[in-house]
């Protein structure tokens, strides 16, 4: 089935992109605004947040009431998220509810209302997301982890702190608003039974004449980096690793996305086999590639027991490390195996087509054919991900444990600069 | 696009269930076996869940290394679940796979080795589980809702207990396999570019010559219902209600299943706009919908700050009652155009078709067309949702809540049998 994809980038700096699916009656479509937690004003973390819900109540003639009524008129299934870069709105229904669905989102982006008496409920969730934070140590670690291992703004967290929030008036929201909230770098990407020229027309005539400014430059601050614990007196003790990789889109990036299946990806791979399967040591346990522009991580997760997680950190660090002393062919085979399966699956999929899309836009700049990444993962062998490996090595590991006691670093991994004790 | 579904019952009890979707690459299948935790034997809480991670780790003439090997090669998307009455195995890959991954099933689900030696680290797993709910208050406090509204064994959590848990061995994992893996009342369903000829001839080939007894019949114990308080140090207070309503099937379901979405069915719900949006009383509130084939609950959660948690619960309790009072027309409206609209998205994927026609066929012994559940959903009126709840009014509210105080049910629930104060 060959791939319908269409893009266009308008002179005010949007780009469309979409994807014919025919065989369809849905449709999915995923705006990317370059407007996430890393643009929140320093001093007031949690803005994007706050902006993020109350933009979706009231917004050109409809009040907070009427849009959320217009939009489940539609049968859309919607989410709005909100990501280090990016605010993410998504939405799925019906093909033919589609240009409704976009008229409405243009009323969103372009003309919120972003109304005074909706601040105190909004701050007020805000702060209970913040809150409830606390009650789920495994978000909670992660958030840690990525806070130590990223330099601010990158690792700030979208929750921001309750000072920020208890201080946050509507001001502020209208203002991040007006700075964050143009069509330079935002993406919309559709994916369904749809036909682009309509498509197209609509779009122009809904964003065309929308202008603004660049999105402002980021000043990275310092990565704090190294070991941290957190005490919590918690049934298990939760643990996170981060360690550098290459970026979306570097020469080596498929074999920094081998590596990571190797460990991680299926009932066979490494960490699921050493930690899970054979040790018992955890329930959960699993690791990921998480991309920046310009710096990438993967990023390692596992719950264990009080007693156990001693052994659980040694045993992870191991397999982390080990990945550089070979690889074999039936890995790599069954990483194509796998990766073939998802790539199916994602073609038959809207909201993952539209997700694929932008994601693809915003890294490279261009859009992947479903062949191109399919020959370049057949194009992966054993010694590719180990000269990889060997250029890249794990290292500089940041990692933040959560439970009552903490961690002792294995020797081997202590030639790794010790900011504090974990 | 017309549905091709496909049944065939064999002579041993197994069904098997198939519907071709000519236009996608992909192919899901979705064993039901009656073996779920309403079976762990009395005094053994747990054995369910044991065996259901015990029964992949080697089948026929693999091991459990080479078991795994076999279906990543497939590049298989895999889950095991445990549920109250069944243990459901799920997969999806390339349809062309489809016959190498039933082959493996046949022995996983028929020739499991259940080797001593992996007992250990499965039990380590389950405890491993079963006290990471400590630090999940969300789950926790909908595990203590299930176990005191429904009798048991309907209640009993697949998680089991510490001391069934340190206690079980290898037999008697092995008897519960005997005794409980039978193809009377097993549901195989396929969903993807599949051909129905081939895959009966194979599925007869790998299950016809199988044979057993019926399902053990349940015995019912006595239903704890009231209130309950699990005291906490928490930074939120969670909340779970339920009550009673008509199974999958009765006369009233689909108006049960209206009353619910216009409770909780997309933003505009009623809990989301009252609760939600109106208060910020709570950043997560919802409303759904359970069944068993002879007895069904509606089940609601929300999570709030301890401070607000009482007024969270008032609310939520005072629109589970305000249903009763009229429902408009434009709710209607909306919960017909989101229920078109989700009915689409399940058509356009292999997993949750096969998911449904498993479903249909356990709860109704036949597969609803996609027609005839829009019609009925297009059959809905206020009148109809409101002459149900007059029926099946909400009450005998089953209440648990989780924080570091109790909270004080209000005046004019007071009527409920108060087994213990909340």
């Amino acid at each position: 089935m060959a791939q319908a994809v269409f893009h266009h980038t308008f002179p005010n700096g949007l780009t469309l992109l979409a994807e014919r699916m025919e065989h369809v009656r849905s449709a999915a479509l995923n705006f990317l605004v370059p407007a996430g937690c890393v643009y929140d004003p320093p001093g007031q973390p949690g803005v994007a947040s706050v902006l993020a819900e109350m933009i979706t109540r009231g917004a050109g003639k409809r009040d907070s009431r009427e849009l959320a009524l217009a939009l489940d008129n539609l049968g859309l299934d919607r989410d709005e998220g909100v990501g280090s870069m990016h605010l993410r709105f998504w939405g799925a229904t019906l093909a033919q509810n589609l240009p409704a669905a976009l008229e409405i989102y243009a009323d969103i982006l372009r003309r919120p209302l972003l109304p005074q008496e909706e601040i105190d409920p909004v701050r007020a969730l805000a702060l209970q997301d913040l809150q409830s934070l606390e009650d789920e140590p495994r978000q909670k670690v992660m958030v840690e982890l990525r806070r130590r291992h990223y330099p601010p703004p990158l690792g700030n967290d979208r929750r921001g702190t309750i000072a920020s929030l208890e201080s946050m008036n509507v001001d502020v929201v209208r203002h991040q608003f007006r700075t964050t909230f143009q069509p330079r770098g935002m993406i919309l990407s559709v994916a369904g039974n749809i036909a682009w020229k309509p498509l197209k027309d609509q779009v122009e005539r809904l964003f065309g004449d929308w202008s603004g400014n660049d999105v402002p430059p980021l000043r990275m601050g310092k990565t704090p980096g190294g070991r941290g614990h957190l005490a919590k007196d918690t049934t298990q003790t939760q643990i996170a690793i981060a360690y550098p990789s290459v970026p979306f889109g570097h020469a080596d990036y498929y074999a920094a996305q081998g590596a990571v299946h190797v460990l991680s990806g299926g009932m066979s791979a490494r960490l699921f086999t050493e930690v899970r399967e054979k040790r018992g040591l955890c329930y959960a346990v699993w690791a990921s590639y998480m991309t920046f522009k310009d710096r990438a991580s993967v990023l390692c997760y596992a719950g264990s027991t009080n007693e156990r997680a001693q052994e659980t950190l040694r045993v992870t660090l191991e397999e982390v490390l080990r990945l550089q002393e070979g690889i074999s062919k039936d890995e790599i085979e069954r990483l194509q195996a796998g990766l073939k399966s998802s790539l199916i699956m994602q073609e038959e999929s809207t909201s993952a087509r539209a997700g694929a899309l932008a994601s693809d836009w915003y890294y490279l700049g261009r859009v992947r054919s479903l062949e191109e990444i399919q020959a370049a993962v057949n194009g992966l062998t054993p010694k590719k991900i180990v000269a990889h490996l060997h250029r890249y090595p794990p290292r500089d590991f940041t990692i933040v444990t959560l439970g009552p006691k903490p961690l002792k670093l294995p020797r081997k991994f202590q030639s790794q600069p010790a900011k504090e004790a974990v």
